[in-house]
């Protein structure tokens, strides 16, 4: 019994099989590179630069955040700004509810709390009949339209003219975003992961900032601080601290994580997705519906140094 | 700063504002009451059988799955048998994908492994007109339609006739399935749990016989097997070990966890999810869409010895 299949295909690298289907698909794909050539590059691996990429250390084991300043330049540059002071050196994931999100950030009310200004929200923006991305699927459930731009995930509704296009990156897994108060531009410094199923309802009136690119499996061991009713309660003391909050350009050398993810951009990422709808291998002897969660598809990332 | 709605919200305790549009949401709710009143039952809580529950014990902490033999009979007595033999104590959790699955059994090939004959796939089954579930969502992104019953999350599409209707379990975070090879009906004791967003394209053409109920945070801990690219591979006596599994009427009385679960067939629950997908909170200062993912609705447990 070698039960293999399940994840082998999850990783993408199924046995192909010279079926008549899989010669049907070779066509697809031959004629998508072909469409899709004019947006794309031919590297199929994007380095992330140091400036832009966050080191977040916790008491077992390092994180690697991608910020996206071309999507959200103010919360990034607070988040920036506030970690190259040390600001989250020592705080706490104060609030950590399995499956849904890993919170943290100064003590609530604190004058180090109260100290940050409060940023007006980036959760959508404006597009145009130009604007480019990589769709994933039409008619997703909690959005017109979904798909991939920088690798990051995204819902977006089409322009019809020059400005009615709106676009948003979505809650995914490893996503990391500001919280908030009720007030639409209440966010300042606390921030949350996403440790769990996509709470896609939350996209568009939250400010996604990253992405977890490396140790996404430290994330998800972080001290869950909400017992179950009739557990004890979980002690602070307890709670999963950050030792330490750094832009990757301000750690030493020999501590640097250089990291490189999956270009979405990328001929060789539309003939993933392509495969991944298809799902034309063996294993599916029953075939599922032919559609993609844009946030059940995986952005590799790779370590180059 | 509070940032403490975010958090609030999701579990489902938010204040409530008498406004409008919170009237009409009581409306509505006293409508749906009303009309679900045949189907449900007056209690919020169901407790689990002993004989229907697991315990899997992990080098650093305890996990709690539900069976489900009214839905996969066969399975779910294979897996009990194996776990009143001692089968799963001392294997290795040996293929975990951060954001996909935690997959554990025997050695490959081994003979352990090659001592228990195979199932046959109990992915769906039909439904006549008769059927009754906890509706969630019309046209989920992979399925007609998706509910819940017994606590279980499950995709159908509708009868028209006596015999028409299918109805199968979908994978969501936690979700315990029995792995296979290519053919259908080859799957026999290596079992994974979903440790990521939703695969909902295994649905039907996998058994899921279970559920974790208690301790999810532990299974999100387990070590993961399949390093990033450039770092180095990890060593497989690091993998995590189940210290053993057993049914939970036969672990001794003061070892024992009880849990009660929500009852998805309660008023209560079909109360909570038209709150939930109306998010009447000032929070939602935009309303998110009034959808729901069958895999992001938090079915509480409670432990109540």
């Amino acid at each position: 019994m070698i039960a293999f299949n399940l994840l082998t295909l999850t990783i993408d690298n199924p046995t192909m099989i010279a079926s008549l289907k899989s010669i049907l698909t070779l066509i697809t794909l031959f004629f998508i590179s072909a469409c899709s050539a004019e947006n794309s590059t031919d590297s199929t691996w994007r380095e992330l630069s140091l400036k832009n990429t966050v080191l977040l250390t916790l008491p077992h084991g390092k994180v690697v955040i991608e910020l996206a300043p071309q999507f959200s330049p103010k919360h990034v540059a607070q988040f920036s700004q506030l970690t190259q002071q040390g600001f989250y050196d020592q705080t706490s994931f104060y609030r950590v509810i399995d499956g849904f999100v890993a919170q943290a950030g100064p003590k609530d009310g604190s004058k180090k709390d109260r100290s940050v200004p409060l940023l007006a929200i980036e959760g959508e923006w404006q597009t145009d009949k130009n604007w480019k991305q990589t769709s994933v699927q039409k008619k997703d459930l909690f959005a017109e339209q979904t798909g991939f731009k920088d690798s990051f995930a995204l819902g977006y509704q089409a322009s019809k003219d020059d400005s009615s296009g709106k676009a948003w990156l979505t809650h995914c897994p490893g996503t990391v975003a500001m919280a908030r108060n009720n007030e639409a531009d209440s966010a300042s410094s606390h921030f949350y992961v996403v440790i769990g199923q996509a709470p896609r309802y939350l996209d568009r009136i939250m400010t996604i900032f990253g992405r977890v690119v490396y140790g996404m499996q430290h994330i998800q061991a972080i001290q869950r601080t909400e017992a179950v009713q009739g557990d004890y309660a979980v002690d602070h003391r307890d709670f999963t601290k950050i030792v330490s909050m750094q832009l990757m350009s301000d750690v030493s050398k020999d501590e640097q994580i250089h990291i490189e993810v999956e270009n979405t951009e990328s001929t060789k990422f539309a003939e993933r997705l392509v495969k991944r709808r298809a799902r034309d291998n063996d294993f599916f002897y029953k075939k599922p519906p032919p559609v993609l969660d844009v946030c059940q598809i995986p952005i590799r990332s790779r370590r180059i140094k």
